[in-house]
């Protein structure tokens, strides 16, 4: 067994854009494991937007990623060794080990998992926290009823995916926002929703309107920015917001809200939300999703960068919309 | 009795910012009243912001005012004759007759009211449509807890004067935004507000600042614009908005919301709405506030315009922060 641990630090905070060389790659020597202590070998990586916002050290609702420590990151993988009566050699788990191929813990925070019905790696997505986080914004935030049109952004990505075939299931109209003909083919043809409508295309607002002859009731927003703005646009009365993202925000230029006089004219609700404060909603959310995953009814994607060492360049790629899906690095 | 009623009628839609030129004075001659008609001399008439939204005809959540034709408003007023059972010459009651001496009415949505405990002028504020306002605002969106700090903006004007006031009956820290010393004075020194900022000081965001030392949990935002961005920029995890009115943006110019990412960092709320669409709001919250207002335990304002002919200079200047409380015209 290697007693090498590889691990990718950050070890400066972007001005503007990140970049590669805000990370690091380095080798630390892997110590014996202490009583009640367990040690996993991670075989994926989640990578998702929030680390962006952990990277700089503005005021967040989160305290920021340390410099020079292992980049955060919620992670599964296998139990090679343990000596904590909880945990056994070969039990798959969920962690938030962060950007490394072992992680080495107390047992806290790490949690079973039972990878027969439901792939390892969906529980960092369809079945983890960007499924919960689209389960929780829909029906805690959003409350979809039937008959009602439901818009998501990033309608491709893997929280977007999931709201748009859980409005589908509530007996909605789903309208997806994605970037490109290729992730708006997948998202009506795969995925179910009733239409796609590509932001790259530049006529984001018309090809809206066509997509919502019935205006629109309620949006799961990704993204932010000029999405957000036409799709405010569109909304009826009493309409509701779940803001889950502002991607467009991430790199320090602030984008905004071009016509807030909307939230009062159409009586508006916004809402911003973070998954993990909604703690009741995981029990549930977990259950459907896991259910849906393993029944064949609920479709995901994923896009593997394979090695550690590639994770910073997936991770830039994600934030500008170059995955296809749940993005994750593959590290066995 | 005099045979002419005096009206003003809206003539022409603003192109940008409203001026006197939109209304024109005419002079009509009262038909003899049909049966089952009630004829009521208005004493005063009430101007609310809502009208310059409907002076516009870009979509809205109401109609908008149709040109040549009296200008919509509340009325308070006394029967003066009436072929209708249910009314009697003498009978107090508020109705919605518009800018004009007299209305005549089949008696629907004419409704009496007892002004031996309250001035009849208050039926148009405190404890009408801006008191009820407040109240569904506050207690409905904001829902305050004792000890949270609550921020009102126009805090002399006929809703926020009663936001402060009740949120301070509700255990919380009252603080206003208001135009000028005169006003941040009254706010703090009458009505009983914990501090008040004075936007028109040029340090909007310091002063909030320095009277939020504890941050804001819940606003009430009747302005918009730069005083919207300044409080969400003081605002606490789960603050929570209720949108009444966006005064900054009626005359056309867009008002953008500088940083709605904000929404998400701070996981705020925020909610537009419209007083009557709380139907079940109104019985509760006029029970509370005449009871406060028979009993002194409600401050109030009001800025009186004499004679109809000077109700769109009164209304002109209301929508520029010139009035100090309420505004009406009192017509007799």
């Amino acid at each position: 067994m290697t007693a090498v641990n590889r691990q990718i630090l950050l070890v400066s905070r972007p001005q503007g854009e990140a970049s590669v060389d805000n990370f690091r790659l380095v080798e630390t020597p892997l110590a014996p494991l202490a009583d009640g202590e367990v040690r996993v070998r991670n075989h994926f990586l989640s990578l998702d937007p929030y680390m962006r916002g952990r990277m700089s050290d503005a005021k967040s609702y989160a305290d920021p990623q340390p410099l020079n420590e292992v980049m955060i990151g919620a992670t599964v993988g296998e139990v090679v060794e343990s000596r904590n009566p909880k945990f056994a050699a070969g039990d798959k788990v969920l962690g938030m080990f962060g950007w490394q191929e072992y992680g080495t813990s107390n047992g806290k925070g790490l949690q079973k998992v039972d990878a027969s019905r439901v792939p390892l790696s969906a529980y960092l997505g369809v079945v983890g926290m960007p499924g919960v986080t689209a389960w929780t914004g829909l029906n805690r935030i959003i409350q979809p009823k039937a008959g009602q049109t439901i818009v998501v952004s990033s309608a491709s990505g893997p929280v977007g995916t999931v709201v748009g075939q859980l409005a589908k299931r509530a007996g909605c109209r789903a309208v997806g926002i994605a970037g490109g003909p290729d992730k708006c083919r997948y998202v009506v043809d795969t995925l179910g929703f009733d239409a796609c409508v590509d932001y790259k295309a530049g006529r984001l607002y018309e090809d809206l309107k066509a997509a919502t002859p019935d205006g629109v009731d309620g949006c799961f927003e990704n993204v932010g920015g000029a999405v957000l703005d036409a799709t405010m646009a569109r909304m009826n009365a009493f309409g509701r917001i779940a803001l889950c993202g502002m991607i467009a925000a991430y790199d320090g230029a602030p984008t905004p809200m071009t016509h807030p006089a909307l939230i009062l004219r159409s009586r508006l609700m916004i809402q911003g939300f973070i998954v993990s404060e909604f703690p009741d909603a995981w029990p549930p959310a977990l259950k459907e999703l896991s259910e849906l995953v393993a029944t064949q009814q609920l479709h995901y994607r994923e896009t593997v960068a394979n090695g550690l060492e590639n994770a910073p360049d997936a991770f830039l790629g994600m934030l500008k919309g170059r995955n296809f899906g749940k993005q994750i690095v593959q590290l066995v």
